[in-house]
């Protein structure tokens, strides 16, 4: 099945404690597109200004990412992100931001696009998130991503999303923001409430917990994953982003919401972001194909197991 | 099969967000032994000042920990220590550290320790756990644990502990400044080479991770368990040492010292540890049964089952 993306298309310049990259290939909706393309086929939406190279588009296509949705922006500039990582590699400091032709994207997506049934919308403005989500058709699947500015500024748009969306995806400090629970299994629960079906809280290195109001009667209501232990962490950014590709891609690609399929597709989505991680940009995504996550997974597996 | 531990017998007295208890039953040997109880007999190595009420050494009697090597000081205090808790419930701050009589702690092993042949040393000075070790006669298994101040100001005879033990456990920050390394997978591969077959990095909330020399051709080299999720943290005070003693417990319960049968010690550490979290001092430990335990046991293993 096919699957929706809106989100931000960027160059990004990344400072580590050992290395660095300018204008690089950046932003939410190119990390989740790679990542879910491993996968499924995707409709990217997303806005780009005329610097932006057409091997960059090209490259998309190459991946069986549908770029009709890719608006152009003649005589602006792409979105742009300078950041700067501490030596623990987790956090991370933002040192310039250019909304540029993003401060202004207001999508009209393609008809074509519009029957999507698995639909993800990547950290924005929740208005504007709306307004994707009124224009699609009956999707079978739609999930979110939010983050600090939204949960302060536009609470009260991003409290109307969840009411209209099956699951959000949000990092652990996001969670203590929305819910103002300092326990995480707390904060996981309390989302719920808010009237999604599932939640899942990123814990960068230390994995992600999946809080789901659908019974399983033998299980917690509480899921918690670790992260692929990799000792070669680069440059963390979207990590986040390919996380949510890879489960969501999963997801597609089997055509399915069941409980279930989405406690497996977290797992493969850990592990495109256990590859992410481990170069700047799309680099090191670029290197591998479906049989390596497979390959990965069956550690993973192995490390999972109980004897 | 017996378990020796050498450790604190302490007072705290602990401030978190939302409640304190003043000067209740602590210390890392008293954790250890408790968590311990629920799996195997244990040898206590530890010594108190007279302020130690009689019906606590009663108590440890009560759950088959041995009390011939708790030493009874005439005159001086037990050991004590104030501490609080920041509101994530994770990071703590000591407010006041008292040795009193475990300052000068110099631990004679009684005869019918000697030949115990599970062995934890419970975090002191390497010096004074090289002792307790030079007392034992061939034991099986020999853990460890440590902290920032013998890695900095004792790093000598720490080094020289590892080479004389089998395994190694200790926090994310302290494996971090041990071996001078950010990353947690590259941190736990280092300390295998200071001599240990095996290593425990313990992250709190945040779970465990596994390091072993020991080959398994299809598995990593790295096992990363997730805390269970509790959500009714009331004080982490002897988590770290509840794992532990949960851990050690059941591998001396089992006779093993395999790698598969530590996998599955570390799960009943993790569990021990989340029942610890849920009250002050051994409050929440003293309301549950091994029975318990195994019922926590099938929801992780619930929760861990990949479909």
């Amino acid at each position: 099945m096919k699957l929706l993306v809106v989100g931000t298309i960027a160059f990004d310049s990344v400072e580590t404690p050992t290395a660095s990259r300018e204008n690089v290939m950046g932003g939410s909706a190119t990390f989740f597109s790679y990542a879910a393309s491993y996968f499924t086929p995707v409709n990217l939406v997303g806005v780009v200004g005329e610097d932006w190279p057409q091997e960059n588009t090209e490259m998309f296509r190459s991946r069986n990412i549908d770029t009709a949705g890719l608006e152009v922006v003649a005589g602006e500039k792409t979105f742009s992100w300078r950041g700067k990582y501490l030596p623990n590699m987790n956090d991370r400091e933002t040192l310039e931001l250019n909304l540029n032709v993003f401060g202004s994207f207001n999508p009209e997506l393609p008809e074509s696009y519009k029957t999507t049934p698995f639909v993800f919308l990547a950290n924005g403005m929740p208005e504007i998130q709306l307004r994707v989500l009124s224009q699609m058709r009956e999707p079978k699947l739609v999930v979110a991503d939010t983050m600090d500015i939204w949960i302060t500024d536009h609470r009260e748009s991003l409290l109307e999303l969840l009411q209209q969306i099956d699951g959000l995806v949000l990092n652990d400090s996001e969670a203590k923001l929305l819910t103002g629970a300092e326990n995480l299994v707390v904060a996981g629960r309390k989302v719920l409430e808010y009237g999604v079906r599932f939640c899942v809280i990123k814990k960068g290195e230390h994995g992600a917990m999946f809080f789901s109001s659908d019974d399983c009667p033998e299980c917690l209501d509480c899921y918690v994953l670790p992260a692929y232990p990799t000792a070669d962490v680069v440059d963390p950014t979207g990590a986040g982003d390919s996380f949510a590709g890879g489960m969501m891609g999963y997801l597609a690609s089997l055509d399915a919401t069941d409980l279930d399929s989405i406690k497996k597709a977290l797992v493969y989505g850990t592990l495109v972001a256990s590859y992410n991680v481990e170069d700047f940009s799309l680099d090191r995504m670029m290197q591998i194909e479906r049989s390596d996550l497979d390959k990965r997974l069956e550690e993973f597996r192995c490390m999972m197991t109980l004897v």
